[in-house]
Formats: structure tokens, sequence, C-alpha cells
């Protein structure tokens, strides 16, 4: 389906060895477990915490695995990348503890609380537009001023193997997982997860859950093709990048399903995680519940891996909260 | 300083069997830390995450104690009591997974979401005035009525035997504390903690951590006696309940300071909770960070454990939320 497999050399041995290196600079997120949404969707929910990452997400698995491999003076000019957000400021965090530059282009409608982030870690912001045709011009420009090492928020073989850890831990936490649903936009952390589940268990059953508002990556896995939408509008402002085609590869070939929900039932899903779980999360976060909730015949009687992204979202804009 | 100090007969051995007793119906509760806490304090902070408890707070410790002891003959009649919140509902969970009644008599004012929790639960509520005297003249009639066994919310050996295994687990789970801060309101918590630390670490120091708009606990610690507060108002509404005897002894004899903190600061301590550790608690919970806030000088440089207490909050209530 790919005329350019590159991921094709990612084995067990880049997870290990991400793991090792990626290790001093993250948290071992806890797995947390409820009654409540175990009742709502008849299975056993398994949530993975990665908004406990100190920078709030699980990009900084990938980010530390890229900023830390390089020897001193390969990673002396620092690094450079463009993201909606969770990426920049997960970049910045790891370049931050190495001591090295690090620039982002971001959109300028990217939360308030993310930007902070970014600058509290000593990132170097550029805004762009919303779209991501422009925000990819104005990264070549700023890319070409630094020399900063490129690190792809997703389309990148090193950042691929990092978020492949996040996997590898919650397979160690629990016990007997039938499947493990995650957020898709860009698709690194899907594609870290069937890296990971291909590779040490590969009876897991690998999910995708997208908003219907910004369903490119489902519209892509039922063409057979990459289809990018320009600029989707979700609550879910995580998940609005496009495949590439290293994340391609692995949505293509290893994704079981992707499933979809509205902005209303990731918002009632968001609520329940709220509630029930006590954590604060993204929307995007939120998907893989509303999808769950949504195809109970899928998952009902069966013990499933959340993966929680993230947690960075502006306190004075949750919605819902403003009652 | 107390004339009946029947909390002398609690030992180590008391808090081994409650947590033998209670492990099957209680988590195991994350410890999380975060660097930006950490840096605006200059301590070391270890957050004992109580909120992630499936009934939302601590007080499930001392619940299940109180409902998992007695045999089944006794506990037929099932349980009941006065709460401000939390109490009555870990109270309703507990004896819902025994299968025994509860009734609870909640302030007409306690937050909706943990109203709906105990009825959730299978709880039955009877409504009271918000002052403890009026509660506690309502709850006699309430107790008279179904014949069950009355367990307080915290003057009660066997609940301050539950609670005490927070602190064992959090010993358990970090190294080397030097100082461990809990929220007070009846001092169940407190108490608990004591019976902990002076059994299993008794280097380590014990500070309360008190509303300045329901104080009763700091000018009572200073005056030497029991002074009640009836019908204080703070945002940090589990706090609201007077010492009673048994705590008191706790707290007089081997708390080591009580601190006090403003609503303001309450809420300034919240949000960053909220923010850096991303997880949704109560305002009594972000009292101990706010009290660390305000006195520097006793925290710094130290190890210090976190007790955040409780997560039940009515979502669409969050003060600072709805800008």
């Amino acid at each position: 389906m790919d005329d350019m497999i590159t991921t094709d050399c990612l084995t067990l041995a880049d997870i290990r060895e991400a793991n090792e290196r990626i290790k001093p600079h993250i948290n071992r997120a806890s797995v947390l477990r409820s009654d409540y949404p175990d009742d709502l969707t008849s299975a056993q929910l398994f949530f993975k915490c990665e908004n406990f990452q100190e920078a709030g997400a699980f990009k900084v698995r990938g980010a530390c695995n890229a900023v830390f491999g390089p020897n001193d003076k390969a990673a002396e000019r620092g690094v450079c990348t463009h993201s909606s957000g969770n990426h920049a400021l997960n970049l910045s965090y790891a370049a931050g503890r190495r001591g090295i530059p690090c620039n982002v282009v971001m959109p300028r409608t990217a939360p308030q609380a993310k930007k902070d982030a970014v600058q509290r870690y000593g990132g170097i912001i550029t805004e762009g537009e919303r779209s991501t045709t422009s925000r990819e011009a104005v990264f070549a420009e700023v890319q070409a001023g630094t020399g900063g090492e490129f690190v792809h928020p997703y389309n990148d073989p090193r950042v691929i193997a990092g978020q492949a850890t996040c996997s590898a831990e919650l397979l160690e936490q629990t016990d007997g997982l039938d499947a493990v649903v995650a957020p898709i936009g860009g698709g690194g952390m899907i594609s870290g997860t069937c890296l990971t589940l291909l590779n040490l268990a590969p009876e897991v059953k690998i999910y995708a859950a997208e908003p219907e508002q910004a369903d490119d990556a489902f519209r892509s896995f039922k063409a057979g093709h990459i289809i990018a939408d320009d600029a989707p509008v979700t609550l879910a402002d995580g998940l609005k990048v496009p495949l590439k085609e290293n994340t391609w590869h692995f949505v293509s070939n290893f994704v079981n399903d992707i499933h979809t929900a509205s902005e209303d039932e990731i918002i009632a899903a968001m609520k329940t995680i709220w509630k029930h779980l006590r954590i604060v999360m993204e929307p995007s976060s939120a998907v893989p519940l509303a999808t769950i909730l949504k195809h109970p015949e899928v998952f009902k009687g069966k013990c499933v891996g959340v993966i929680i992204t993230g947690g960075n979202v502006d306190l004075d804009k949750l919605p819902g909260t403003r009652g």
C-alpha cells in the first residue's frame, strides 16, 4: 500500500533502546481503574495516564528519544519542529533537560496553556496559521535560520520508537489485555502501539479513535491511501494533523479498526473521566472512551487498555464547566 | 489535656489488621510528583492521591474498616452516619460492597456530586441543616429509626485505624520523608497519620493544614482545649467539622504544628495542582499545598508527603473555571 516503508527497520531492539535512553526523563505513568466507566461499557478499562508526564503528554517519550540520541557534538545546534502543541512543549522539555536550543512553530490558535509551557521549558515559539500547509512553510524558514535537527511530531522513526515505550509499560502494568485503544491524529502513538504489540503481544487488538470532525485517518483507512484534511475543526485539538508515510505504514497494515466519535460524545466521555477517574486530561484523550461507548459490541467483556494521551488544557476554557 | 483518652488503645496491630481487612476494597493510591510545585516550594513534594479511590476519598479506608469488622449477624442492621459528604458516600460504598443498609444524614448544602454518589452506592439520605448541632439532632432520629451501627466520620477508633493505612502506604511508596502534611477538619486523617508515623517513622514531622475561615483546630491547638466553630464558611467544605475527644488526643499530643491558609491561597494551590499534577481534587485537598507555600521556611529542602484527601467536586461549580 505504500511505496516507501521506511519503518520496516524498527524492531523490538529500538523499543528497548528507547526505553533505556528515556527512562531517566519520563514518568512510568500510572494505570488507573474505575468501576463506573467499566459498568458503562461492560468492559474492564485500564487507563494509562500519560497526562501525568511532567510536560503533560506521551510525546515526551518520542521527544526524549530523539533529543538524547545524538552525541554532544551532533546535538549542539539543537532541535526544531512544528506542532499543534504537545510535541512542541515536550520537545522543549526534552531539549531543556539536555541543555540544547529548541525552536518550535505553533499554530496561532494553539491553547495558551501549551504556549506558556513551551516558553517555561525554554522553547522559542514562532506562530503560524492553523492550516498544516501554512505551518510547514513557516517551519522551513525557521529551520533554515537555526540549523537545528528537525524532529517531526510523528513521522519520524525515533519518535515512533519512543512512543512505543508507552504500551510496553502498559503491558507490564496489566495482565491479559484483549485490546488497546489510542487516539489518532498524525498516528505517532498508534504506530508505536502497533510496533510494541506486534512484537510483544500480537494477540492484542489495536483500535484507533478519531473525532468525526477530523476523520482523515478513518477515511484513509477505508480508502487504502492517505487522505489529508486541511484545517479540520474539533475540540480535540491534538488530533487535527494528517497521517504521513511512516505512520500510514503502521495504520494501514496493523490497526484492526478506526472508530470515530462526535464532539458531543467526546465531551460526554471527557466529563465521565474527570468525574470518575478524577484526572485532568485534554479532549483528545477522551476520544478512545467515546468510541468504546459507541461500539459496545466490539469491547464488551474485554480487558481494554485506553491511552490517556495528555492533560494540557486551558483550565478556564474547559467545555461544560461554565454552567 | 483530655479526660478520656480512649484512643490510647490503638496500636500498630490495629493498623495492620485494618490494612488486611480493607485491602480488597480500596486502591493503593498512586503517589505523584511534579517539578513545578517542587520549584515553587523549594521542597520535594510527594502527593498521595486518595482522590483516586473508587468513591473519591481516603474515607473509604475508615469506612471499610468499620463496615467489614463485625460478623454477619452483627452487621445485618447496617450502618448510619452524619457527614458533610465524603464519609457519607464512602460509608455507602463500603456498605454496598458488604450488602448491608446505610443511612446518612447530610447537610442540605453538601455538593450535589456527593449526594448523587451516595445514592448511586445505595445510601439513603436524610437532609439536615448546615450546622453541626442541627445535623446531630436529625441524626439521632434516623439512628433510632433504623437501629444501624453508628460509624462516626472521624471520632471512632475503627475509622482512625482505617485512615492510618494511608500514610502506611505512603511510607512504603517513598523513601526518607521528613514531614507529612494533611488537611484537618474533624481530625480523622491527621489522627491516623499520627498513629502510623508514631509507630513506623517517629522522625517524620506531622503538620495539619486548615482553612483560615474554619480554623477551629488551629485555635484549639493554640488554646490547649477543643474550640468548636458552628457552621463556618469555606470553599473547603470537607473541613468544617470540629475536633472530638478521640482526634483531639492525637492532635493535641502528636501534631507538630497547624498552619492555615486563606480562601484565595487555597484556590491558587488548587489551580496549581490541577494544572501541573493534572488531577481533579476538591478544595479541601489544596489546603496542604497552600500552607506549604505560605510557610516555606518550615519545608524548604525537605521531602514532604502531601495527602490529597479527595476528588468529589461538582465539575460545573469549579471556582476559577468559569472565566
